[in-house]
């Protein structure tokens, strides 16, 4: 049994102590409540949170026969994800209240393996660039990154062991890496979305927030719907450092922490190369931004025409614009453009188990900007790659910045087997 | 101005009237209402319908100064496809009385051009194979397919010029060809779904039903969110006459009727030849098996777990059923193969500007069963190309079978223009 608080045990330890009657549902319930109680004022990490029916449905789990492989783990739902018994608002005053009838497919794959969702976490506005009251965790006069803000906060903060989030852009990636905890974007399409707000469909994904990759590995088999199966232990794996087109726009201290990461790990006996992506990878941040700009303003065609003066002035001339002056012919060329670069990555990951990229230009920035620096995680979400965020560094600040590691298509497992030989050299 | 009754004039006919002052929102909205009180006890096409509420929004739509390239025109929706005003029912019990709190992409998209939502149209059991209430307008002992049951049987009958529906397998280009109207899919990934039940959305377009090729041509830029064009003239096109792997399982008067729609169509000028898909398309019915029922599976896990004895038999031992005992390495496997067909065809498509190829097994059979034949439809289905439906035939039996034209992922304007040749071809 580990010996910190109830509230800081990862997923695994809570399911490990559960079903060997060392710990019950809901004194594990109780320990992260009480940490919301006490941190929240501070941190904003929830849009919703009953402490009373997440109690209730604690003590049930306790007395309940079944046995899920997440039996009594807490978790959080970014506010995107549609639960069927609290209140969904998509990050907007639009939706206030509004009470979807059925659960997301991620939550009630969650519920169906005995996890005890808490809250809701607080999304930006439509999961885009407003944001909403999550602080930093560890620095209040900073953004936790977005847009799964809460849920990344919630984490960090030993709210939850394990929370949802998605990702359109970076909306994973980068509040992983800001607030220091493992951040999962799956290969795109492989995580059902339905009950999910579709911000754009040829993008999003679900997301997974967790404090262990062995925690992330085994929520991925849930939230897919498969039979978990422990990370595999595999050799020192194949490593492309990759230093993309906007390597310079990063942070000094960060491209000195990976370039140190990337030797560290040559040492450590795993074939490090450098790796240099086709040019055409340039072209993919305008392929983002068409292709998520005329995706999303016809998604939100009902909140445009019904409630454009509640929508943020940031989000309607922003992507929403963008929508509107793009034509279907450039939409297409852009979406074409995007198969193209994952084919070229398919190709290249003949060569290497994963890909060790920046997870956030630095350390999360002074003020509440939820989505900076868009431009590193594009690459990666217009190419529908796995990737996994693994908080390694301390900024200058001497705040997390996350390492990125990027696998194949569909090479999920592969991914979480190298991360945790990386993470294990960075960290020990 | 058509001499027909209003209720059967075509959307373009419509809007071009109003436009001009010769006809009424009103008293257009007033046809069709007519029309489905008249016939609605023997087709059975409507799942949710007011009639009060449908001639109030004509009136005020009459009375607005909006002037969108659909204003006017009814339209049903399929009711797996979430309206702000009506209850949205999925097919099942278990969602009886449910209210979504908003439009669906394509639903905003519509009534922002003008389109006046008449009301719901009735669907299979969650879009899959357990029969509505709907029957064959020209023989109510006959299945009118599905699962767009009710949007095709309204069209077709009279009750509406445009429907929506959706397509999973052949969802829209079965019920278009045994009612003998126009059925649409766009290119997979086009038209939004956001509001959309998924089934399966790797598969799961949104789907036009209408009386004429102008019609499809138009609703699909509104539902695209784009500014209307008209369909160009183009020479005759070059044409693939495709008689895939199942060939031999097509009624024989399917394959004679199609056999010489090909020679009229070289007589009349076009270049036709005869095209061999690769032997790999054979494999797309596994894939489609596989990769839908491993989807739904899990889009449906609410369901399934609140409401296990609420489902068919036949949909628990179908898809479900293939769902759960589909492994994640099956699914990237066939999701794979569906790439790899993708791209075969798309290189096909340099000798073809479309391809001509059956669009059901024959008339539709007696019976309620929906969705007869699945094999015609999975080879196009998970190759994401456009199809369009054109009603050209008519079986031993006196009653319609369609005629289906495929082109290239994202060339679907020219799929509508080759369409406009063929059509006249075949039908003067």
């Amino acid at each position: 049994m580990p010996m910190r608080a109830l509230n800081e045990w990862t997923a695994t330890e809570i399911v490990a102590a559960i079903a060997a009657g060392t710990a019950t549902c809901e004194a594990v319930a109780r320990a992260c409540l009480d940490r919301i109680a006490a941190r929240e004022p501070q941190v904003g990490a929830w849009q919703y949170l009953d402490p009373d029916a997440v109690l209730a449905q604690a003590r049930a789990l306790d007395r309940s026969s079944a046995r899920g492989p997440l039996r009594g783990v807490p978790f959080g739902v970014k506010d995107i994800i549609d639960t069927c018994d609290m209140p969904t608002e998509y990050g907007t005053c639009i939706h206030k209240g509004h009470r979807p009838h059925k659960d997301a497919a991620c939550v009630a794959l969650s519920r169906r393996a005995g996890a005890l969702l808490l809250g809701k976490t607080v999304t930006t506005e439509f999961a885009n660039v407003t944001p909403g009251k999550t602080c930093h965790p560890l620095d209040p006069t900073r953004t936790p990154g977005g847009s799964s803000s809460g849920s990344a906060a919630a984490v960090a903060d030993f709210m939850a062991p394990l929370a949802l989030g998605t990702q359109t852009t970076g909306s994973t990636t980068r509040p992983a890496s800001f607030c220091g905890v493992f951040g999962y974007r799956p290969t795109h399409g492989d995580v059902r979305v339905a009950g999910v707000m579709e911000a754009s469909g040829s993008l999003d994904t679900v997301g997974l927030l967790a404090r262990s990759i062995e925690d992330i590995a085994l929520y991925r088999d849930v939230v897919l719907g498969v039979q978990p199966e422990p990370v595999a232990d595999m050799p020192p794996p194949r490593i492309g450092f990759c230093r993309p087109y906007f390597w310079q726009r990063l942070e000094p201290a960060t491209q000195k922490l990976l370039a140190e990461a990337a030797q560290r790990l040559a040492r450590a006996g795993a074939p490090v190369r450098d790796v240099t992506l086709p040019a055409e990878f340039e072209g993919l941040e305008e392929a983002h931004r068409w292709v998520s700009g005329f995706e999303m303003a016809r998604n939100l065609a009902w909140e445009i025409d019904h409630h454009w003066d509640e929508i943020s002035p940031a989000f309607r001339t922003g992507r929403v614009q963008d929508g509107f002056a793009c034509t279907y012919d450039r939409y297409c060329g852009m979406r074409r453009r995007m198969e193209h670069c994952q084919r070229l990555l398919d190709a290249l990951f003949a060569d290497y188990d994963v890909l060790l990229a920046p997870a956030a230009a630095g350390e999360a920035p002074v003020g509440l900007h939820p989505v900076p620096h868009p431009w590193v995680y594009m690459i990666w979400t217009t190419t529908h790659v796995p990737s996994l965020t693994l908080p390694v560094f301390k900024g200058p600040a001497g705040l997390p910045v996350g390492a990125q590691l990027i696998a194949r298509r569909g090479e999920d497992r592969k991914l979480f087997a190298a991360a945790r030989w990386v993470y294990r050299q960075l960290v020990a």
